[in-house]
């Protein structure tokens, strides 16, 4: 059932959201004569000098179309097909994407690993790799850590350092899902690069769409290098666009003047109001600290009641199945975090 | 090398070209407000209603954004990893999209066929269909043709049906590349029922993309309760976007006001004119009949050289390796057309 | 390195033993004359009629030659390419086949369960099987039990109808991984069929090579209808031997006058005497019941020194990484037990 | 049904026969105490060191035991899932395997080719290498060529040294299927490194089971170097026997004593003569040169009739429909060949 431009659409998902004006604007502007197709074009150019920029170094960007194909065929090209890849119980890669990973790596095994708050850390890590060399297992080869993460949290960079160096010790290619990249960069303060290839991170799936994108994601090879056979995979998964000028256009209005970190910047802010009312409140609990722009809390029945019937969408059937999950986005306005937050409390001396 | 708004991609294919006004605006004014994501939203549910309306019964849709993945997918849907796919050697699906087929259906083998001007014909699939019940051999499981086909040229709706015979009583399953379903119908003056599961096609992959969309296609089921599965499939190839109202807005908008048939009718009017002008020149051959939005001539040196040093682009490593081939499209300008032939005519006295 | 022939392999595993008299004798007897090939020859038929004897139904046949294929295959049978298979974390299919179960099946994910003494319960089943529907979500689709366990426990007859009880009103398949059947039916003192399909499994992997024959498996479908396509299946897989007369014969001799239950009976016996003798002393202490021919202990260290002092090979290794293994078969000596009892005891007055 | 032991299988294939005496005795004698498992055996240890002999070079082994998974295994490793396979159309890979190279690779492309006697020339291969580097296309990757091939037909040293010299340049990896290797090998005089490695092959999938073994093939890699991550892919096809030493017997009492080259020796004698006596008939016509163990002709419908009546089994349905194919083996006796030859010709005065 569609629930489009309700109410109830708020807080469910930073992908129920618009795409924001300058990327819209930017998408009609490339909408302008011939362009050579298939990301022979010149916004796919300009977007790799971008992004080479913004990392620091030179980068190989494939721009794609779902967070899905980003991280699955990021994966692949750093993932044999006898390999095991490394993550969080509730990554994104093992419990959202329908086998995506398996399909496009040809059949690598995820090792779900647990953590707290949806994190996963070095100690974890170093004694969850098993069975090198033992013919009888899938191989350690990858790991894949969600920055900020699917509990809304976030690495510290020298939480990304000590589980890279884990993970390289131990010979594994390391992959960042960075579905709300900017949102953790937004709360870090830290550079691109030190989040990422400096940290240890040899592959990036770099989000657009929970952001204020319409369709628009990069998968950003660190060492170009290693990118050698990726034009063919991209391709063959179906996420070679022929009119990729209009996604290639998309990042780039979203990276030029702040766009995409005043876009997050907001989106965090909406989210860190919202956790502290809601936190402030009787029968709420944080399920994790609110380190980007999803909430996640656990609510007494009452305040569930409440906000259903104040029209709001309750989705606590996310992740662990008993936290509700609050998403706040570009377009957040501050009356709708207000207006929740007053659902919740329910009428003056209501208690 | 970009070659954007120049004069080269004139011609180069019908994807070089941006997406029609209707297209655009429909994205435009779907930007507006949340919307359920995954497809819950409005636009795909009237998209579904429009194309059942469009195809006189009851259809099951499936948006994606490109022409490898919906040909794909819609095979993986009808074969077992173990099955045959026929179709013609020269078949999209067989030699330009680096094996996306193939992994897809989780390695399907694909049967290539010889026929003329680009069709395969019932006598010649009849004779192709072997080895079923025998354990050593991939099983015959499904039939391939494309309409229009990737030589321009067109089945009608008898030989859709004809070969389509031959299939059904083999066992086959009957998937239609409709890349340029509206060229073609343009051309036939069929009904879309008429053209395709009133012929025996099962799944049709329709084409938006390159005939005014931006990045839009769709998987048409004509028996619903054979997508049972489909949707696991979609998902875990990275095709289900979260903002999909922006895919399925592009269709509404193309199939609205008769919108995609007009734009196939420029796109054939102007390929019609292209061929018999060129038609009517010394040294020029057409390699098959024109009946769609492709032109495919073999031409001699001299014209080859008239026509590169005019700036037009002569790509004629299409296909089979010798024709030249020029494709229009919803928005080909007629003197753009009058200047091609120009060219390739020389200076007046200049044999 | 080779350590065959030395004492380090008793006690292994069941795979470093020969083959039983009665099965290579009858593969040296299916050596005359010719014989069609791929599985149309008179052993592979009669095969088929015995096991339909055995289980009291007719069934589905087909001879494999290793234990990861078997499972695999079966799964694949089972299990669409966007499926779950619940098992058990420790589950062979999940940690002993280097990502077979993956391959075969086109990238299902197997769902790793928790369980005590390395089997599954019915409550633990209940709550993993999750996300039905949810496009998002790879999809509930199979589960797999392993008959005797991976930890040398057997699930009793009630406690798999229970299991499959859940797992059927979730719309799931089951299979049971059985490559130590026989030594599980010997401890139950059950029928075939009552620890099989009458309990709700529809697929068997049935061993053969562990107890007893050279390299025989056998995957039986208890409804031959499902089997349709599997030929194909297994033959892609490289698994339709063209002398499959000699897995068949393999497979008869063991089937016949009781071998297959003499040699669980006998190697399930060595183990209790074993599995007693190390739990009377000191220092030792069982990680799981013994119930079939698996015997695993945790040791104090001076234990484990004065085992490989004494030339036994102490593969701490397997399974949950503290326990030893001491696996007994059709041909262990009962003085090699004694032997290894006694040197875990040490001379006499060595405490 | 079952036709074994009866005259219908003679000439049928080289798959219907028995193991010859000194396999079955290698098997027999094996069969003696505790070994090693998964090839850590004194069997396989030696056998990699008989053929590095065999081969004038350091080789690294993996036996298997069908060559479906020999060959489907060996491209495996040479080919990426976006690879293209060259092969002749009537490649046992291309026809007979159920689609198992594509199982393996993860979805690789087949290129059938066409050649004269089931051989694919330098030329030909030249002219069918295309697409690289063009995204849209598979990437050329391997060459597989079958020596003695589909067709009975045997490449010179020459003449796959000249086709491999193509496949270099042009990038790709060189498999050669040897089911028939020995007879190959005994029809040229030539050495096996001759008609391997120094002629450009990188993978052999060396035969035994047709040539004498129970179920005995074994993948060599030229470059042990290229064989890095191969034990995984074999492993996780479900083809690492546990009791691996059965295999590795086999095929070292097959190289042992010149056994092999004996066997082929006297299959090739066999097919010479009723290669010989069919030609010189009335009514008969040499479909291919006959060159190793299979003889192709097309006979009249009065021979095929007369051989029918006399029990022969005429398999007129192999390669290209039309040729009726006569397989000799290492057992074919010289009266059976005498019995078929009478058969077709008739009795005395017939014609």
């Amino acid at each position: 059932m569609d629930q489009s431009n309700s109410q109830s659409t708020l807080f469910r998902s930073d992908n129920v959201t618009a795409a924001c004006p300058e990327v819209m604007d930017a998408i009609v502007a490339a909408n302008s004569g011939g362009a050579a197709s298939y990301g022979a074009d010149r916004w796919s150019a300009r977007l790799e000098k971008t992004l080479s920029g913004i990392f620091e170094t030179e980068v190989a960007v494939f721009p794609v179309v779902t967070g899905t194909a980003s991280n699955a065929l990021a994966l692949s090209a750093l993932t044999p097909s006898f390999g095991k890849i490394y993550c969080h119980e509730l990554a994104h890669i093992n419990t959202d994407e329908c086998g995506a990973p398996e399909l496009f790596t040809g059949g690598a095994k995820l090792i779900p690993m647990r953590g707290a708050h949806v994190r996963i850390d070095a100690e974890g890590l170093a004694s969850a790799i098993q069975g090198r060399g033992n013919v009888h297992h899938a191989q350690p080869s990858t790991l894949s850590i969600t920055q900020a993460s699917e509990g809304g949290t976030v690495y510290a960079v020298a939480e990304i350092a000590a589980i890279a160096e884990v993970a390289r010790a131990h010979g594994l290619k390391i992959h960042m899902d960075g579905a709300r990249f900017a949102n953790a960069l937004a709360t870090l303060g830290a550079s691109p690069a030190d989040m990422t290839w400096k940290a240890g991170v040899d592959v990036l799936s770099f989000g657009g769409t929970k952001n204020g994108c319409l369709a628009a994601e990069a998968i950003v090879f660190f060492d170009p290098a290693a990118a050698e056979g990726f034009p063919f995979l991209r391709k063959r998964a179906g996420q070679l666009l022929s009119k990729m000028r209009f996604v290639s256009a998309q990042l780039e209005a979203y990276l030029s003047d702040g766009v995409w970190l005043r876009n997050a910047r907001h989106a965090n802010a909406m989210a860190a109001r919202l956790s502290a009312g809601l936190a402030s409140q009787e029968g709420v609990e944080l399920a994790y600290p609110t380190q980007s722009n999803e909430v996640f809390v656990r609510l007494e029945e009452a305040i569930v009641a409440r906000l259903k019937a104040a029209g709001f969408d309750v989705n606590g059937d996310e992740l662990d199945g008993s936290a509700a999950r609050f998403v706040t986005s570009w377009n957040t306005a501050p009356d709708d975090v207000e207006r929740l937050l007053a659902a919740a409390a329910g009428p003056p001396g209501d208690t």
